[in-house]
């Protein structure tokens, strides 16, 4: 079957609109037509801007139709988790703590996608302030899973990964402070990348954790991906096909602790994927990273700190205003001793160090990119392997351990849950080499690729067409 | 008069040693002389190696007997800050704390002095765990400063400056938290560099705070201190005749706060080595660091952080091994919050920006050392100005903030009080560019120096000959 204009990658989609075989006006609507029909399920933006939107698509098809192309992204629409400045409309953060007053400037990142020549449609709902993994505590109300509405899409860009996976938006930008991105990739079948930190500027985001906060794309293929990371770093994105894929890569499995309490069938996709790497000629070895245990103890302190630090006065002044799960855990920042930070933080350089040395033996690491399947919302807690963990600490087991490393990362779609929930695997590259991650993402994608991963495609027609 | 050999400058004695004039083993005899003469009185030392110098010194010899000779700094005695490994001997950091078991390696910069040809005398006294300015606080007893044995040397480095005023040592390394190597080297008259943050290796050195601890030289002319900065950051020295001095040189002065709440005498000193810079046609202009009024609140959360998190377990089994004074404020750390940790470091930053900003105007801060004359010891306030304020707080005064900015930072001696007591500039460079900031100590050196500063000569005779 053919795959609906909404679902096409933009790595697919950009020769036509090029050549002007199709306009960036009828991406736009497609976009917004599916907005129309699905959003009051999915609850996936928190505004759109229809107008706004189709404004940029008639300039861009005027540019067009002058002879100028301004390269892949040129008439691609995309949302922006609404944690990211964009001119013109408030950044809620969604909560209702934050102003609703329109900011006056782009982030830095949104202005390098619109001079790329991307069209915004819309902000994208989120975990409160980023602060949770399902994209429940919301002032606009939870985000739905776009393959199971009873499900949460995990978080915080919750409403970026439902957006790409249901065909709302071509990409999405989200943020990633201990797998902000990945987690809700991961849930809904999309790709997200994590860059390595630093690289891109968080100017003109509501931080988080100053030490562990990162911005980067969602998307449907990891070329699309590799795209929108380009723009956003200053460079010239490139279509995949004037880019070679690696010719040999050798892929390292961090044992016991990222396959350990993984959830057996996401482990059953993750070993099917590690069999038919193997297959295809990838090298598959063992990695290690020593203090890998004490991931979240040293990521706890430097969250609920940094945390505390940017949100203290305002906790003080209007504890109401933030939805009751977050100040929850925001007030737990209260307590942490400045001894146990700085603990934590030579804590995060033992993991820098050692997953620095783990990728001396491998081009990347390889590991699951979340233990459970997209969680059921309402949910605190989930049994899995025998033992019953918190929803927040099982989906960020995986994860977390790359934003104190700042080690790039990306989650892949790989095969499904007997129930259709999407599985992933997570890769993780060398410091300040994203670029190198991602050519060794898209060979691994073109091995295990189910096409199953986002919505609304032969392996997921039920769900979305 | 001629000055005696155990108070020459490295520069200058090191040709006499290079030709065979003056042998290694007459200037270590002349060190280990003074100190047997006077150390009784000044408390410097915590361990000398007379026999270790003088086994090297007959190495020494035997080198330049042989026609080789490795620098300028071959066969130059030297002393260690306590707080430094020696391989051989304890490293007690001035504390009960610490084990009296020899330890096994030197620390790398101990390494490169050796290699280059220096002699280590022996340990220096120093403020317990270097956390205070006095060097009165340490179990081997408080150091005196040798202009006036009822003040202190100041902190924490004072033994290491008592030694190279008095002549016990050419040059002694110390380390600096807050001024550490500054208050000492001002309060007795000797020149003291605390290199750019991160340029030498602290490894083998007793942490203070990771963030703020630095290691440098304190010596009897700039150019000797640029010669054992060198040697540590693993550059061949030079001699100040293989280097010219800069043609042109612009300095800003950062008022008000650092030029507020200082000693009237120390104050006029100041004024009137701006007097004599500008008459030798060097610029002088002012200079700005709005945030200068926070720089002791944002570097007490750090320090009293990073101290704690070193700290804590032995504080909690051995507290009655510290002093009592140093136990007391290590205790402060205790209850400083993570939220306040984190917000001082932001405060870090915006001084760091402020530093570099005021230093795209000029070539180098220049500043008062030490508000106040070295106070007498056992004086927890002094009055200045009409305020009376700790010593503590007095003596960190103008130097922690280029601790807090990382930028390089030197002492030099300028005047005295009518009491004979040293007072002193400072100057303050571009980041990394420490080189730099020596060639512009020099040409001030050169114009301010009023042969003065460190004992046994001409104007201190009476003191030390």
């Amino acid at each position: 079957m053919t795959r609906a204009l909404r679902l096409r990658t933009i790595a697919d989609v950009a020769p036509d609109v090029a050549s002007g075989a199709v306009s960036a006006r009828e991406l736009t609507e497609a976009c917004l037509d599916r907005i129309a029909e699905r959003d009051g399920d999915l609850n996936a933006f928190i505004a759109v801007d229809a107008d706004g939107a189709r404004a940029a698509a008639r300039a861009a098809d005027d540019e067009i139709a002058a002879g100028h192309c301004r390269g892949p992204l040129h008439g691609i629409p995309i949302s922006l988790k609404d944690l990211i400045d964009v001119a013109g409309s408030p950044t809620t953060a969604a909560s209702n703590v934050r102003p609703r007053t329109p900011v006056a400037a782009d982030a830095p990142v949104v202005a390098k996608l619109r001079a790329a020549g991307a069209i915004v449609l819309g902000k994208c709902n989120l975990h409160e302030f980023a602060f949770g993994t399902t994209s429940e505590d919301s002032a606009f109300g939870p985000v739905h899973n776009p393959h199971d509405l009873s499900r949460s899409p995990g978080g915080s860009s919750g409403g970026s990964a439902a957006a790409v996976a249901d065909g709302m938006s071509f990409g999405s930008i989200g943020t990633d402070t201990g797998g902000s991105i990945r987690i809700p990739s991961a849930a809904c079948g999309t790709i997200g990348l994590k860059p390595s930190f630093g690289e891109l500027s968080c100017e003109g985001i509501v931080p988080l954790s100053r030490t562990l906060d990162h911005v980067g794309p969602l998307a449907r293929s990891v070329a699309d991906a590799g795209m929108l990371y380009d723009v956003m770093a200053g460079r010239t994105p490139r279509l995949p096909a004037e880019m070679p894929l690696p010719d040999r890569c050798r892929l390292g499995v961090p044992r016991p602790y990222f396959l350990d309490r993984v959830d057996p069938e996401v482990r059953r996709r993750f070993d099917e994927a590690l069999a038919r790497l193997g297959q295809a000629g990838v090298e598959v070895t063992e990695a290690e990273i020593p203090h890998a245990g004490d991931i979240a103890a040293v990521y706890l302190p430097i969250v609920l700190a940094e945390g505390m630090a940017y949100h203290a006065a305002t906790l003080d002044r209007r504890p109401e205003d933030y939805t009751a799960g977050v100040r929850l855990r925001l007030e737990m920042g209260r307590y942490v001793l400045a001894e146990d930070y700085v603990r934590a933080r030579r804590g995060q350089e033992v993991l820098q160090r050692e997953v620095a040395e783990s990728l001396t033996a491998c081009d990347a690491l390889i590991l699951p990119t979340l233990a459970i399947p997209a969680p059921s919302l309402g949910v605190d807690t989930v049994e899995v392997d025998g033992h019953t963990d918190s929803v927040r600490s099982l989906t960020l087991r995986l994860t977390q351990g790359f934003n104190l490393s700042g080690h790039p990362a990306i989650s892949l779609p790989c095969g499904r849950t007997p129930d259709g929930l999407p599985c992933a695997v997570q890769l993780v590259g060398r410091r300040d080499r994203t670029a190198d991650l991602l050519d060794v993402a898209r060979r691994v994608e073109a091995i295990i690729d189910d096409h199953g991963g986002h919505t609304g495609n032969a392996a997921s027609d039920r769900v979305a067409t």
